[in-house]
């Protein structure tokens, strides 16, 4: 199957974005065509600062190699290499029934956010559906929140194929896998927007700060606790092998220890669990060559897909 | 200085179209560096027929190249046949607050006469944008109807020169002169929104049955007319010399002719008017292989002014 992923270089990844999306989508490099792509021109709604835009979509590069993107599997490029999306995007555009626009949960929450409302979050959706179309992507691995998107390429993709006869694959979301849970250094849920997050590289002694700050409740060291719903044991739980988390969880129940050896623990075991990733991260800063070429390999392929898909859908609709 | 012009590819230019817009920017081409584009992508919006759209598409070529545009003065291109157009799109999309869109006319009107709302035609004014900054036009001639538009480009283009540095030239906007009274079949101002129109092209025999179906009161023949304002007096002085134009005067102010008499003439000097570019037409149309040539080169030359418009702004965001 073809699966196609869009990773937004608007910041640095934290543990939240691995477990919930990244390691999920490379997985699917294994049974699939994925087709990964850093969205530039998506990130341009909001990183309007050049010099920091090409950082982000280096480093996004960057990251997914480290953490095992296979470009021998897969094909990874930048968004904005593939000028026929652009081309494709107006395509659709131009027979975007406004209402289905207007009705994206997506754009009315960044809106009432405060994020000032322009054309380019508007029609964040169709943009999204030409790179969809493009590659005759089949499966889209998403987040809850990015379904309805799905939803609006399938509308609009159907309403072309119903107007001018079929053109273009129909695609489905695979909604990613919430299962385990990743809180932030505050316990809630590890996100951005409430600025509690751990990052994936960076820094090993400035991340092991912020973990031994991981706020904790003020119970004796002595009590007995319950390991189930504490948010340093769900870190835990992330990085440790299966008896070590038994053993964490006796330590819980037995009591008689303080959160800073926990959180020892989250640091010592995160560290670990990142360590090969992290090795190759560095290695590859030092072969940049080497990714700018995987970057020009994949979008090389990219555009042979998506140049037949845009010459068929340009036939068409006539504009050839 | 350069000077840009898009041509809507949506039906066939009629006598209207031909003395307030047409004629007038072919003239700009003596004196400027004209580009002159057959919007096809823009018809999109409205014209969902992909046999139809290229038959426009030709049409227009044929027609521009009949009434005088000349390939040796100025560039003539389809396009669709840019595609760093729709790059540039998007990177003007991403940054348009969506008031400057929502309060353009010309949205408005569309909608309210009950056109369906779609996003085509709401971001049309930034295609628009993109088609005029992407050649570092400076003069961009419009009827009233399009001056709004031409102000939404410069606000797009300052402000992504204000956030990105110097990128984009400033266009001015030339108002077209409307200073010829073009009425339609009905006495009314010919537009094709009044379904009044009469074609530059077409079968001879059914433009004079047009002609000679226009409306006319029903003053007796003997009783003397003032000719001014009088609209089938208005159409022969398009096309007739300044002699034949004081004869006519002289015979409406002396009364005793029907309007039959008139039509005829007005018939006549238009069959003269246009017989060259008439003989031209079917010229071309036997020899298209040198109109797809004409539009092949037009487009490459168009592609490399666009090709370094576009890598310009695509380095100044950050997306190169």
């Amino acid at each position: 199957m073809r699966v196609l992923s869009g990773i937004q270089p608007t910041g640095r990844p934290h543990w939240g974005n691995f477990f919930g999306a990244i390691r999920q989508y490379i997985d699917l490099q294994e049974e699939n065509d994925g087709y990964y792509f850093i969205a530039d021109l998506h990130a341009l709604t909001t990183v309007r600062d050049p010099e920091l835009l090409r950082g982000y979509v280096l480093d996004a590069a960057l990251d997914l190699l480290a953490l095992g993107l296979d470009p021998a599997k897969a094909t990874m490029f930048v968004q904005s290499e593939v000028p026929e999306v652009s081309e494709l995007n107006w395509l659709l555009l131009s027979g975007a029934p406004m209402g289905l626009l207007e009705r994206c949960h997506a754009y009315k929450e960044k809106k009432d956010k405060g994020i000032a409302a322009n054309a380019g979050l508007f029609t964040y959706p169709v943009l999204m559906s030409a790179d969809i179309l493009a590659y005759d992507s089949e499966i889209v691995p998403v987040g809850e929140d990015q379904v309805q998107h799905i939803e609006v390429c399938r509308d609009l993709a159907g309403s072309f194929n119903h107007s001018f006869g079929e053109t273009f694959v129909l695609p489905k979301a695979k909604t990613l896998d919430v299962g385990a849970k990743v809180p932030g250094t505050d316990g809630q849920k590890m996100s951005k927007s409430y600025d509690n997050t751990l990052p994936l590289f960076g820094e090993v002694k400035k991340i092991r700060k912020q973990i031994m700050r991981i706020t904790t409740d003020s119970r004796p060291m002595e009590d007995a606790k319950e390991p189930e719903g504490d948010h340093l044991y769900d870190l835990y739980r992330l990085f440790a092998d299966d008896e070590s988390i038994a053993e964490m969880a006796a330590m819980y129940r037995r009591g008689g220890f303080g959160y800073g050896e926990v959180k020892k623990a989250v640091a010592e075991a995160s560290e670990t669990f990142f360590a090969d990733a992290r090795q190759k991260r560095t290695e590859l800063e030092n072969n940049l060559d080497y990714v700018h070429q995987t970057l020009r390999d994949g979008a090389e392929q990219a555009r042979s897909v998506a140049g037949e898909v845009l010459s068929r859908a340009q036939k068409a609709c006539g504009i050839r």
